[in-house]
Protein backbone atom coordinates (compact mmCIF):
# COMPACT_ATOMS: atom_id res chain seq x y z
CA UNK A 1 0.00 0.00 0.00
CA UNK A 2 2.94 2.46 0.86
CA UNK A 3 4.17 1.83 -2.57
CA UNK A 4 1.16 2.65 -4.30
CA UNK A 5 0.56 5.58 -2.29
CA UNK A 6 4.57 6.45 -3.67
CA UNK A 7 3.20 5.49 -6.97
CA UNK A 8 0.17 7.57 -7.38
CA UNK A 9 2.18 10.84 -5.88
CA UNK A 10 4.27 10.34 -9.04
CA UNK A 11 7.38 8.02 -7.90
CA UNK A 12 8.23 6.04 -10.45
CA UNK A 13 11.80 4.78 -10.49
CA UNK A 14 13.41 2.06 -8.17
CA UNK A 15 15.71 4.43 -6.64
CA UNK A 16 13.54 6.91 -5.54
CA UNK A 17 10.76 4.34 -4.20
CA UNK A 18 13.95 3.13 -2.21
CA UNK A 19 14.96 6.48 -0.72
CA UNK A 20 11.38 7.41 -0.02
CA UNK A 21 10.13 3.84 1.98
CA UNK A 22 13.44 3.09 3.26
CA UNK A 23 12.79 -0.42 2.91
CA UNK A 24 15.36 -2.97 1.87
CA UNK A 25 15.89 -3.24 -1.95
CA UNK A 26 15.47 -6.99 -2.05
CA UNK A 27 12.01 -6.77 -0.45
CA UNK A 28 10.95 -3.30 -2.08
CA UNK A 29 12.10 -5.79 -5.60
CA UNK A 30 9.96 -8.54 -4.43
CA UNK A 31 6.97 -6.26 -3.79
CA UNK A 32 7.24 -4.24 -6.88
CA UNK A 33 7.87 -7.63 -9.08
CA UNK A 34 4.14 -8.62 -7.31
CA UNK A 35 2.84 -5.50 -8.51
CA UNK A 36 3.72 -6.23 -11.88
CA UNK A 37 3.01 -9.53 -12.09
CA UNK A 38 -1.03 -8.42 -10.28
CA UNK A 39 -0.84 -6.40 -13.46
CA UNK A 40 -0.59 -2.80 -11.45
CA UNK A 41 1.59 -1.75 -12.22
CA UNK A 42 4.28 -2.10 -15.71
CA UNK A 43 7.88 -2.32 -16.07
CA UNK A 44 8.62 0.69 -19.06
CA UNK A 45 11.91 1.25 -20.09
CA UNK A 46 12.82 4.68 -20.42
CA UNK A 47 16.71 4.86 -21.28
CA UNK A 48 18.76 2.57 -23.26
CA UNK A 49 22.48 1.80 -22.99
CA UNK A 50 22.25 0.60 -20.39
CA UNK A 51 18.57 0.27 -20.12
CA UNK A 52 16.68 1.44 -17.16
CA UNK A 53 13.31 0.76 -16.21
CA UNK A 54 10.58 2.23 -14.30
CA UNK A 55 7.58 1.40 -13.11
CA UNK A 56 4.30 2.76 -13.96
CA UNK A 57 0.70 2.49 -12.66
CA UNK A 58 -1.38 0.65 -15.39
CA UNK A 59 -5.16 1.41 -15.73
CA UNK A 60 -6.22 -1.37 -13.13
CA UNK A 61 -3.71 -0.16 -10.41
CA UNK A 62 -4.79 3.76 -10.96
CA UNK A 63 -8.34 1.92 -10.41
CA UNK A 64 -7.09 1.35 -6.68
CA UNK A 65 -7.26 5.72 -6.36
CA UNK A 66 -10.54 5.48 -4.79
CA UNK A 67 -9.46 2.89 -2.47
CA UNK A 68 -6.39 4.77 -1.31
CA UNK A 69 -8.87 8.26 -1.21
CA UNK A 70 -10.83 6.70 1.11
CA UNK A 71 -8.21 5.01 3.17
CA UNK A 72 -6.37 8.42 3.45
CA UNK A 73 -9.99 9.97 4.49
CA UNK A 74 -10.20 7.27 7.29
CA UNK A 75 -6.97 7.75 8.81
CA UNK A 76 -7.05 11.58 8.22
CA UNK A 77 -9.82 11.54 10.87
CA UNK A 78 -8.54 8.42 13.16
CA UNK A 79 -4.94 8.96 12.92
CA UNK A 80 -3.74 12.34 11.66
CA UNK A 81 -2.95 14.46 14.97
CA UNK A 82 -2.53 17.96 13.11
CA UNK A 83 -5.39 17.87 10.34
CA UNK A 84 -4.60 16.23 6.87
CA UNK A 85 -1.45 16.19 5.68
CA UNK A 86 -2.38 17.03 2.28
CA UNK A 87 -5.30 18.50 0.60
CA UNK A 88 -6.41 17.11 -2.93
CA UNK A 89 -8.02 20.33 -5.45
CA UNK A 90 -9.51 19.58 -8.44
CA UNK A 91 -6.96 21.02 -11.10
CA UNK A 92 -9.23 22.59 -13.75
CA UNK A 93 -11.20 25.03 -10.70
CA UNK A 94 -8.88 24.60 -7.56
CA UNK A 95 -11.86 23.59 -5.27
CA UNK A 96 -11.24 20.91 -2.68
CA UNK A 97 -12.44 17.40 -3.29
CA UNK A 98 -14.38 15.94 -1.12
CA UNK A 99 -14.26 12.06 0.26
CA UNK A 100 -16.94 11.32 -2.23
CA UNK A 101 -13.94 12.16 -5.30
CA UNK A 102 -16.45 14.97 -6.22
CA UNK A 103 -15.48 18.90 -6.54
CA UNK A 104 -16.73 20.68 -3.38
CA UNK A 105 -16.64 23.94 -5.98
CA UNK A 106 -18.26 23.01 -9.05
CA UNK A 107 -19.62 19.81 -8.15
CA UNK A 108 -17.77 17.47 -10.78
CA UNK A 109 -17.09 13.99 -10.33
CA UNK A 110 -13.17 13.93 -10.19
CA UNK A 111 -11.14 11.06 -11.00
CA UNK A 112 -7.18 10.50 -10.56
CA UNK A 113 -5.96 13.16 -13.32
CA UNK A 114 -8.30 15.41 -12.12
CA UNK A 115 -6.34 15.84 -8.68
CA UNK A 116 -3.62 17.81 -7.32
CA UNK A 117 -1.91 17.72 -4.35
CA UNK A 118 -1.97 20.81 -2.51
CA UNK A 119 0.36 21.74 0.43
CA UNK A 120 -0.81 23.70 3.19
CA UNK A 121 1.25 26.49 3.22
CA UNK A 122 3.13 26.69 6.64
CA UNK A 123 1.11 29.82 8.89
CA UNK A 124 3.20 32.90 9.58
CA UNK A 125 4.14 33.79 13.03
CA UNK B 1 -10.99 -7.43 6.24
CA UNK B 2 -13.46 -10.85 5.83
CA UNK B 3 -14.49 -10.01 9.05
CA UNK B 4 -14.78 -6.31 8.67
CA UNK B 5 -17.59 -7.41 5.47
CA UNK B 6 -19.15 -9.79 7.80
CA UNK B 7 -20.15 -7.29 10.07
CA UNK B 8 -21.38 -4.82 7.67
CA UNK B 9 -23.16 -7.64 6.55
CA UNK B 10 -24.72 -7.56 9.86
CA UNK B 11 -22.93 -10.99 11.81
CA UNK B 12 -22.25 -9.87 15.43
CA UNK B 13 -22.08 -13.34 16.93
CA UNK B 14 -18.96 -15.61 17.28
CA UNK B 15 -20.46 -18.51 16.29
CA UNK B 16 -21.57 -17.19 13.02
CA UNK B 17 -18.51 -15.69 11.54
CA UNK B 18 -17.16 -18.94 12.45
CA UNK B 19 -19.40 -20.42 10.27
CA UNK B 20 -19.68 -17.67 7.62
CA UNK B 21 -15.57 -17.77 7.02
CA UNK B 22 -14.68 -21.40 8.06
CA UNK B 23 -11.41 -19.96 9.77
CA UNK B 24 -10.35 -21.98 13.10
CA UNK B 25 -11.78 -20.65 16.68
CA UNK B 26 -8.37 -19.55 17.70
CA UNK B 27 -7.62 -17.42 15.04
CA UNK B 28 -11.04 -15.99 14.94
CA UNK B 29 -10.64 -14.88 18.60
CA UNK B 30 -7.43 -13.18 17.94
CA UNK B 31 -8.45 -11.32 14.70
CA UNK B 32 -11.82 -10.28 16.60
CA UNK B 33 -9.62 -9.39 19.76
CA UNK B 34 -7.37 -7.11 17.99
CA UNK B 35 -10.53 -5.54 16.06
CA UNK B 36 -11.50 -4.77 19.79
CA UNK B 37 -8.30 -3.14 20.50
CA UNK B 38 -8.11 -0.83 17.50
CA UNK B 39 -11.99 0.33 18.58
CA UNK B 40 -13.45 -0.61 15.54
CA UNK B 41 -15.75 -3.10 16.69
CA UNK B 42 -17.27 -3.35 20.38
CA UNK B 43 -17.87 -6.34 22.76
CA UNK B 44 -21.59 -6.05 23.89
CA UNK B 45 -23.30 -8.53 26.11
CA UNK B 46 -26.54 -9.53 24.46
CA UNK B 47 -27.48 -12.29 26.79
CA UNK B 48 -27.48 -12.89 30.96
CA UNK B 49 -26.86 -16.27 32.58
CA UNK B 50 -24.89 -17.21 31.16
CA UNK B 51 -23.49 -14.06 29.99
CA UNK B 52 -22.78 -14.21 26.02
CA UNK B 53 -21.19 -11.11 23.87
CA UNK B 54 -21.38 -10.05 20.61
CA UNK B 55 -19.25 -7.79 18.50
CA UNK B 56 -20.65 -4.37 17.14
CA UNK B 57 -19.22 -2.23 14.68
CA UNK B 58 -18.15 1.29 16.49
CA UNK B 59 -18.54 4.63 14.62
CA UNK B 60 -15.02 3.76 13.83
CA UNK B 61 -15.67 1.07 11.99
CA UNK B 62 -18.62 1.83 10.47
CA UNK B 63 -16.18 4.91 8.76
CA UNK B 64 -14.23 2.12 7.28
CA UNK B 65 -17.46 1.53 4.80
CA UNK B 66 -16.06 4.17 2.25
CA UNK B 67 -13.33 1.90 2.00
CA UNK B 68 -15.13 -1.33 1.64
CA UNK B 69 -17.19 -0.11 -1.08
CA UNK B 70 -14.05 0.93 -2.77
CA UNK B 71 -12.71 -2.48 -2.57
CA UNK B 72 -15.94 -4.04 -3.50
CA UNK B 73 -16.26 -1.57 -7.18
CA UNK B 74 -12.58 -2.66 -7.89
CA UNK B 75 -12.77 -6.33 -7.06
CA UNK B 76 -16.32 -6.57 -9.13
CA UNK B 77 -14.78 -4.95 -12.02
CA UNK B 78 -11.41 -7.31 -11.79
CA UNK B 79 -11.74 -10.23 -10.05
CA UNK B 80 -15.89 -11.03 -10.82
CA UNK B 81 -16.54 -13.40 -13.09
CA UNK B 82 -20.09 -13.02 -13.50
CA UNK B 83 -20.96 -9.23 -12.88
CA UNK B 84 -21.57 -7.83 -9.63
CA UNK B 85 -22.13 -10.70 -6.40
CA UNK B 86 -24.12 -7.58 -5.07
CA UNK B 87 -26.17 -4.46 -5.43
CA UNK B 88 -26.22 -2.29 -3.43
CA UNK B 89 -29.44 -0.13 -3.44
CA UNK B 90 -30.87 2.91 -1.34
CA UNK B 91 -33.56 2.13 1.29
CA UNK B 92 -35.58 4.76 0.77
CA UNK B 93 -35.88 5.29 -3.15
CA UNK B 94 -35.01 1.75 -4.58
CA UNK B 95 -32.09 3.33 -6.19
CA UNK B 96 -28.57 1.81 -7.39
CA UNK B 97 -25.53 3.25 -5.52
CA UNK B 98 -22.66 4.36 -7.46
CA UNK B 99 -19.21 3.63 -6.40
CA UNK B 100 -19.41 7.42 -5.26
CA UNK B 101 -21.67 6.36 -2.70
CA UNK B 102 -24.55 8.56 -4.80
CA UNK B 103 -27.73 7.04 -5.36
CA UNK B 104 -28.10 6.93 -8.93
CA UNK B 105 -32.19 7.69 -9.11
CA UNK B 106 -32.13 10.67 -6.10
CA UNK B 107 -28.57 12.05 -5.97
CA UNK B 108 -28.55 11.53 -2.35
CA UNK B 109 -25.48 11.31 -0.88
CA UNK B 110 -25.50 7.56 1.03
CA UNK B 111 -24.75 6.37 4.32
CA UNK B 112 -23.87 3.13 5.19
CA UNK B 113 -27.00 3.47 7.16
CA UNK B 114 -29.10 4.34 4.37
CA UNK B 115 -28.17 1.04 1.95
CA UNK B 116 -29.61 -2.12 1.46
CA UNK B 117 -27.87 -5.20 -0.39
CA UNK B 118 -29.92 -6.60 -2.94
CA UNK B 119 -29.32 -10.07 -3.99
CA UNK B 120 -30.17 -10.36 -8.11
CA UNK B 121 -32.93 -12.70 -8.40
CA UNK B 122 -31.98 -15.47 -10.41
CA UNK B 123 -32.65 -15.37 -13.79
CA UNK B 124 -35.79 -17.85 -15.66
CA UNK B 125 -34.60 -20.55 -18.33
Amino acid sequence: MLILREAFAGVRRFDDFQRDLGIARNVLQTRLSRLVDEGILERVPYQERPVRHEYRLTEKGLDLWPILIAMLAWGDKYAAAAGPPLLLVHRDCGGRMNDRRMCERCGAELTVRDVLADVPAPSVA
